[in-house]
């Protein structure tokens, strides 16, 4: 493991605060001479590429992104059309913390679905549907069921979950869009491949950023029919890179020596740690199961300023509770959580 | 400078082409510790901002973005409305090779105005106001004139020139918009600072990835009135970096030391010497002055397949002649273009 | 009264089912003659637009449309841009109903708000525009205010109300739209004028096809600061008429002798007998006060098959219980609703 | 026919400065009785689409519009994706003069071809089509080929002419839109059916305000594999209708007893004595053969206030001669013509 910071400042306010992997930095060193072709013409984005099509089959085609944002939107826009649209968790990313990007790239609507636990139910989703279709043409055509894995409250679907939902998107002429922005979270704390996390899926979101890189994320497309237009939309979205081969090479090293399951393992694990201290001091309770990497935790309104203090993190307030969000990340260690749970363990000693 | 390449292997195909300069490698790999709040709210960002201002004003206001498109589509975006039209060259980059990202982006017209060496002329300009106004609500409203610097065919326009454009825009009740992919290119070339260069200018896209960056540009918004938006349509844009500090580091490097000017006064100077060798050999011929790091050539179409060869380039080809672009970088060395001035003067006279 | 329907077929469905008013369709064949100048420039239009100023001020300025999804979306179109977002009710049409066309012509996202009986609350309002504000430039920034005079439950806002809200958008810097779709029957209702009821309004979208038109809607603009861009975005968005004297021509009839009123007069009227006949029949239960020309009735399942037979209309299914929604129209006779009410009669009894 | 105005005033200005034709204002009074379903649902409007059926083919799919910019904006929004391109004429209509709408809605880019007399030709296109494909994704790939029968010339092409255009299309990959906005005037010059002339076309805009109609146009989508998206399209579009039954009204008088080809057989031949009768007056010139109800006729820049004064029409002002535009209508006399002609004879002789 990389050596550790010698204080919480940030530590756990999110996986987008933590830095860039050590191998990958000497990644993108050791590849930088040169000259190559732009656009992703170049050796190393083959090499990437190759990479990427024997983790998800000959038959998937992906692009190399700037960012998440980038990502969930090119996703859907290459899945539908804007008199169509999309049902999502009332909660999930693409809805609330795009600055509506996808209505506005996109052109359609997005269906919030009730979501307990940050999970989409079938019969929310049947709700839902029979809703949509009901109003005809006054009405966008439902078109694309979007999954986040893991789920934006850190849960998870499990295999037979996310079966369960294909089948019934099959069945009601839906696509499915999986964000998988931690979805290397998802896939150790699962102990699935990514293969078996896609098996349903069309269009996936990859995230690089959160586990390890610097900037790099990626569009999986899975559904051959879906696969022509994208290189366009990725151009026309403003997410093709000129020197390419170095988002390319963040992806080489994240998957060299499986960097990225080394990277989501010690993320997931630090957050067990952190849930299971925190929920052992009086006056703190987990909202939410530990799944992969992010626990949701109540505490008195009265400790915030001082958590914050510790770790500027996103918080909930309520009358009396709040809710806080702690994020782990590649590079988080045992000492950083055992110091911060033993502070908040003072603070409500203090109280 | 760097280690020169070995052979000429895309070393003349496009600054997109080179690598990323090891002082901004360097730099990365300094700047990589530790944890940070992400979207540009870090220090680091804080710096480079500081030097933005620095080089523009304080009235200035600028955002990192990712890459060359988004600089020009999101800076058009924030300047005009969807029932408004831009004027630019028939040859910009934002018109010809953006894959309609404005229009898609923006929505509204993009209206080419003929550009002999690149330029806009004055009279161009008015008759296509005139043509533009002339269609009341039939056609869009024309808003913005947009001018590179320097232009796609290396040209740059004088600050005499850039000053007449800019009061007829004023008098028009145009803004203006400045692609400044190869503004540094331009600075040296004309011995003016940024600030001369952008006097009349209310959103400048700064280039920075041509010039020895990996993977950063800049949206400068000099007109205060404009600058509210601009961070929201950054992020629906797709073009707020979540490890915002890696852009910022690549712009500490890039102004530090003035590495900006070194690199582009040494692609400025081989291209020169590249253009010189080039004329001396008959049979070749340059279609435009070689004021920046461009140099256009036309030759025997015969040669086409050997020059490609030699290293691949954008290539026009005619009834008899092609017309070559080749574009030097960074890292472009003397020996470099002597060898490649040789191999083509050696094309000449085996034919 | 024109003379009435023989039968309730459609009769209730909508007020959109019903025909256009004698007096309007006399006006259109009166004033069929000759040539005149298109796209409005001609004295018909003139002559219109002169009604307009004089019942909504000589600052306004009104632009007549091909109907109401055209109004509602313009409205928007003119008053905020892509990164911002309109606050309106969870039931709002612009919401429900409009296939979409407000995110994909403007770009921006709706925020629904709860809004029991179809009216938005202070409380509701200042919530959400708090979660809107929180997330910075992650969430669109809240800029318009969207109500429904009436709403799309039938009920009002009163003087007090629109005041209220007017005053809490000017604090928290909102502009106001207002969906006058139905707002006839919402000034015969509340006994005030346009003027009145638009005191604190920016953009009003006039409803005139559902109270005795054939195909015209207007789009009075009230805040002067808005009103340059209009013209062209009634273009792009396809809802200029080339002989668009016949639609001025509507709305000349519709302010002749206050035929706008008389209309209105008699659909609320209407509506008043018929909630009237119907709360007295045993099982049915009027959902919302009926304040204009829509009743909200829950009747037992089992009757809906027999109530569609005699009017097709809206109806949400409940466990035991529907909702059907009633609509009344300028040509509705208290013969129409007296035979109606007999029929819905004859069927609680027989059960 | 009609009885004819008594002055010019605006009597050649356009075919939408004429009226409605009285057959069809007797149609709108004499359907206007009772309820009917909205939005396409009622028995008139499917009298209507069984009409275009017959013209056009069990297997074409119609809708009614408002107008013409919606039914070339809808048409071309169903065709293609915002990363392909319509190549056009570059005085197409949609291109030059609908404020932008198609790159608004659509997102597109439009491809302008120079098109002299108004028409495309072969080469041209062929040449547009190597230049877009070969910039990659960073051009919009083309994937529609609008043409206009008649053009914004008045000029015609052939059967032969519309059959080499479809064979091409098809060996290109592009699919074929017609803008038929005076389409009737066409059929009746080259006394060809409606579907003769659509042999070779996807969609079809079908004009009918320019020749009698009040407001009223249709979408014929001939294409099966287009049909199923446009209903939806055309209510995100703002083109659908609630009282659709005027719509319908309209097209079901234009069809019977050939109204459609009395009024374009008027127009096309008031047009052909109009050119006959200028071009026999000295200092007189027509700029094309006038097929339909166009005339381009040239003349000194100093008869042009007198011309304004007779009649308001299109006027591109040159060096000494200026070009006018006039356009006959179903409503235009032989004597309003010989009355014209001879005023402009006079305006020649006093000089």
């Amino acid at each position: 493991m990389p050596e550790m910071n010698t204080d919480f400042r940030h530590l756990l306010a999110s996986d987008n605060a933590s830095g860039v992997h050590p191998e990958v930095m000497a990644k993108l060193a050791e590849i930088n001479r040169g000259h190559a072709p732009g656009y992703g013409a170049d050796a190393l984005t083959e090499a990437a590429l190759e990479r990427f099509a024997q983790l998800f089959g000959e038959r998937s085609e992906t692009l190399l992104l700037f960012n998440g944002t980038g990502a969930n939107v090119l996703a859907l826009k290459g899945m539908l059309r804007s008199h169509e649209s999309v049902l999502c968790s009332e909660l999930a990313h693409l809805l609330v913390d795009e600055c509506g990007a996808p209505e506005h790239f996109v052109g359609c609507k997005l269906t919030p679905v009730p979501a307990p636990n940050g999970k989409l139910t079938r019969d929310a989703i049947e709700a839902r549907l029979a809703a949509g279709h009901s109003g005809g043409v006054h009405r966008n055509r439902p078109r694309v069921l979007s999954l986040s894995q893991a789920t934006e409250r850190g849960t998870l679907y499990s295999l037979g979950e996310l079966r369960a939902f294909g089948e019934l998107a099959r069945k009601q002429g839906l696509l499915v869009h999986l964000d998988g922005a931690r979805i290397a979270n998802a896939a150790v704390a699962l102990d699935a491949s990514f293969a078996e996390l896609v098996e349903w899926v069309d269009v996936l979101s990859f995230g690089g950023t959160k586990n390890g890189l610097m900037m790099a994320e990626a569009l999986v497309i899975l559904n051959p029919d879906l696969q022509q237009a994208y290189p366009y939309l990725r151009k026309q979205g403003m997410q093709l890179a000129s020197k390419h081969r170095y988002l390319a090479a963040q992806f080489l090293a994240y998957f060299d020596n499986q960097l990225w399951r080394r990277n989501a393992a010690n993320a997931n694990a630090m957050a067990r740690r952190l849930g299971q201290g925190l929920a052992a001091i009086d006056g703190v309770m987990l909202s939410e199961p530990v799944d992969v990497n992010l626990v949701f935790a109540q505490l008195p309104n009265a400790w915030l300023e001082d958590i914050q203090r510790l770790t500027p993190c996103l918080a909930l307030r309520g009358e009396t509770r709040t809710e806080v969000r702690l994020v782990t990340s590649f590079d988080t260690s045992p000492a950083d959580i055992d110091a911060f749970v033993d502070a908040v363990a003072r603070l409500a000693a203090e109280r």
